[in-house]
Formats: structure tokens, sequence, C-alpha cells
């Protein structure tokens, strides 16, 4: 797998994922003196490269003179996702992808949810998006940060963080009004795919569905948006 | 200019912008009743074409069987935009993107404003993306519900709107706490470009900065999130 571009890399770096060797654009050495001295920190293996050998070892076409090569990237389970909320002394606070399909959108809410401070991110293996080249670098690598756990079942998921006395909400249309709901309880959120939403078991193994307030004739929202804006519903609350 | 893909063509109809002609795929044309319907209905011209001919007029690639082909988009003046307001019986409520430079980022908050019910949007004519083919498909067609506005100087229009006794407030790191500011006044809310924020002189003519808090270790949302995250918070805020 690569990690391109300058963000995605350093966010690399932070997380301790084992980094096979880092490609470095020759010209470009000045403006990555940062990721150069800590691959010669770690004794990673660099390769300054010219210009179009980066370009062809490119998966996302925007690498921004620095490519990381890794093995693999490093999924969690469901177990150490609710650790991380014991750690922080917090009552769970999980984001569930249930059938994201464009990279685009599932590395969007990778980066806002670290950025939010949920404690991990369940996506299903199947007819779904995984951790990719572009999921990495549309979160700017902000996925080295956040736990992701890919579970063979998204459905036994939700069953299995109910038992555990999470509370979980889906977000669809036709749901109770987000903001008079309280979001400060041990809780998991479901955001369904881009074109249909939801699968039908999912939606009604769901504590509740929640809905955001739609004002004009459009409508829905991107399905990555949608996702921000519950969850910082969630931090709103949790802050006050 | 093209319009791709159903959602954006239906709102396009909504909308009474003027349509040249319609190209839509041969062997679409039974998921495409409804926009052949209105087509026929306003005596707007109809092209059948194999798929090949589509991909090849497409813009996008993304045309899901339909192109409309329009002669321009249709920029409003920021009169017009409080005048939405002054009909909807609301305060203003504006956004402006202060050098947007990815037509996706621009396409969503489009799409996100005009789900929310903001008034209007202005852009800069200098420097940044316009409404182009990939931006009104990624708004789902949103641009033809919501007035933009494109203005050859941006802080001009910053001084315009306070002399209307419109807020303006500024989306940056190290700023109020958005969720502690008071946002049902009048107000304009200005997102900066991906990389660089707002321009100093913006910042500057911004009568308050806000922000959002901040939990992760990847220091930023993507603009077109943290747009959205402040359009809802006034949505929230004026809802209650």
């Amino acid at each position: 797998m690569k990690v391109e571009g300058k963000n995605a890399v350093v966010e690399l770096f932070r997380s301790n994922t084992q980094i096979d060797k880092i490609l470095i654009e020759k010209t470009a050495q000045n403006q990555l003196s940062e990721i150069i001295g800590l691959a010669n920190k770690k004794h990673i293996k660099l390769q300054f490269l010219p210009k179009e050998a980066l370009d062809r070892e490119s998966t996302v076409k925007n690498h921004q003179g620095v490519i990381a090569v890794i093995n693999g990237y490093q999924y969690s389970s469901i177990d150490e996702i609710l650790y991380v909320a014991k750690e922080r002394n917090q009552n769970p606070f999980i984001l569930l992808c249930d059938g994201i399909a464009d990279p685009h959108n599932l590395g969007s809410l990778i980066r806002t949810a670290e950025c939010a401070g949920v404690h991990g991110i369940i996506i299903p293996k199947n007819r779904a998006c995984q951790v990719n080249d572009t999921v990495i670098k549309v979160s700017t690598g902000a996925c080295f940060n956040i736990k992701i756990a890919c579970v063979t079942n998204l459905n036994d998921a939700i069953r299995k963080l109910k038992e555990l006395g999470v509370w979980v909400f889906g977000l669809e249309a036709n749901g109770n009004t987000i903001y008079q709901t309280d979001l400060t309880m041990p809780m998991a959120l479901v955001v369904g795919s881009e074109g249909f939403g939801m699968s039908n078991l999912a939606k009604k193994l769901c504590d509740e569905i929640l809905s955001l307030p739609m004002k004009g004739k459009v409508n829905s929202l991107n399905a990555s948006v949608a996702g921000a804006l519950a969850i910082y519903e969630a931090v709103r609350q949790r802050e006050i």
C-alpha cells in the first residue's frame, strides 16, 4: 500500500505503523526535510527519485513529492475501540459505516471522526470501500490515528454493541431531530451508503433513527457531510 | 455548460434555467421517463444517443445516462441574496467562500448550504473555483436552487454586508468556540481556502473568528466539512 503526500506521511510516522521504504522526489528534498529526518531517525530506507518515477508509483496522482510504502493497513478490533473509550474515561463514541462505497466519503468520515475524538470506526468487509491508498490520502493520514475495525458482519457488530450497553443511532430521513436527542450516553452512529442509506436489517437493529433538518429542495446531504454533522453534534453536547 | 446525472438535471428543471437541449442515453430511456416528460412539457429538444456519444460529451464522466446542455450558469447579485432573506422573513444567513479551489469542495458547500436553507453564497471571480460542470454535478444540482453571487472583490462584499448590519464570522483556528456564539443574528460566514485559509485582509475585516473543537492529532477539517458544521450550527440555533 502507498501513503502519499506530506501530511499523510507525517501522520503515518506518528502511528508506529511499519514503513517499508519512503520515496522522495529529488528536487523536493528541501521541503521534505522533516520527513527525511524522521526516516533517518527510525532507520527507514529512503529512495531519492525523479518526479516521473514518483508519478508512476503514485495511485492517487497527488503525491506532493513523497510516497511511503507500507505492507498493509493494520485494522483493529471492536474491543480495542472500546478500550480507547475506557482509557480516555469517556462514554464510547463509535462510528459505523454501512456500505460507504466512495473512498472520498470514507476518507472524509475518517478525517472528521479523528478530529472529533471519536474512539473508533467499524466498516464491513464486503460491498463497501476498505482503507485503500485513496482513503488514506483523503483522510490526510487520520486513519493512522484512529482505530478502524473491519468486520465480516456489521449487523453482528451492532448487536454486540447493544449488548454492551451502547445505544445505536442510525442516520436517515424521517427520524427524530438530532438536536433534540441526548448524544452524551455510550453511543454508536450508523451512516448509510451514498445511494441507498442503511440496509433494512441494520435500520431495524438501531435503537433510534436520527435526522438532520432539511430546508431546501435538494432532499439529501452527502453521506460524509451528514455523518460529520451528527458526529460534531455529539461533540457539542459532550462539551457543554 | 453541461449538467450531468439524473438528480442534477431534475434540479435544473425546477430552477427555470434555460435549457438548450438534453442528451439521453438510448438504452436508459425507461429510467429517465420523468426527465423526458419534463422536457416534452417544456418543448426542450431531446436527443437519444448511444452510450459512447454521451461518454464523449461528458465532462464529469458520471452522466448516468443524461446530460443537459445550458448556455451558462446564471449568477445572482448580493442584493438578490438579501432579498431572499427578506422574502422568507428571516435574518440574513450568507456563505462566503474565500478562495475555495477544489470543485468538489465548492460543490459540496453549495449542496449543504441549499439543504440548510442558507439564503445565498458569494464567491470571488479570481483565484477560486467558479460554478463549472463538476461543481454542478457534486452539488447534485443544488446550485440551481440557491442564489450564488460571483464578485470581483470579496473584501468589498464583506464591507458591504457589514454596512448593512450583517455580522461577519470567519472560520479559522484559534477563534471563539462556535458553540458558544450566537448565530441567530443577521450573519455571513467566511470559509477560507483548502490550503491557506482566509486571506489576511478578509480575516481582518471579519467581526469575529470562530473555531470548531479539534480533539485529534490531525489538525484541520476539510474545508467543505468545516463549512457544513458551521452552517448547521446556525441552523440548530435558529430552530430552537
